[in-house]
């Protein structure tokens, strides 16, 4: 198995309604299905896909059982400063998510806060100075300025 | 918010477990923490980056409660080919995963399977014959043979 993920797929309750979220938060849809057999969202991101989907269908595809709730897995969007840490919670409140924490210093010596999307989901927004988010969106775990390179 | 996903933390019972699992089908560390205070492991991905965390922890660092089991998302690795799939669940099967459905012709027609991790997260190993998996190891959406380019 190559060290990758090709797709993340968020289960959600209304696929339209996780679609009109990610989309106030700045996404475009690049794909998906939307007809009377299923409803699937498609956005491409730097090297992999995220697809939003209902959560029965995908607990059913999954082979689980869903007895709802969190499951032991955070998203991040790592961001490249701290204030743009709060614009993009401030971005997430609007749009109809929770703020599950605000913006703060971290221990690790970053700036994080976190939301919560309508479906459950929480993401961190982070701004950590040993980590690298290049132009074109990869985040990459060295700093772009040290010794290791970009 | 830009259309990407930085970093996937899967929440563990065990990190040192966890990683040997990883470790087992062909994954390496990059990075991580492991002494009193904490223990993280850091795998870097085309684009973004995966960590293995205590999963009480993340509970906590994510302002969510955890009741246990599945939360609403599932992982996918995208292959070259259907024999490629039964490969990684072979693979996965003999690293101490759970094989959740073996591989099978699907629906939108492709060909996949799915493992679960031994923290009880799913991945599903899927060829898609209308998506492209690069040789750098990005998914993207279109065929790389199609019009619409790769």
């Amino acid at each position: 198995m190559e060290q990758r993920v090709s797709l993340i797929t968020l289960g959600v309750t209304d696929v339209g309604r996780a679609t009109r979220f990610y989309e106030a938060m700045g996404w475009k849809m690049d794909g998906g299905v939307d007809n009377e057999q299923d409803h699937v969202a498609f956005f491409q991101a730097p090297g992999m896909i995220v697809a939003l989907w209902g959560r029965d269908k995908l607990a059913e595809d999954s082979a689980v059982e869903d007895a709802g709730g969190w499951g032991g897995i955070t998203l991040a969007y790592n961001v490249r400063s701290p204030a743009e840490v709060d614009a993009v919670l401030e971005e997430a409140r609007a749009a109809g998510g929770t703020i599950g924490r605000p913006g703060a210093e971290t221990f690790w010596g970053g700036y994080s806060g976190l939301f919560i999307d309508p479906d459950g989901h929480p993401w961190e927004v982070a701004h950590n100075p040993g980590w690298t988010v290049h132009e074109d969106g990869r985040t990459t775990l060295s700093r772009a300025d040290g010794p290791e390179g970009g």
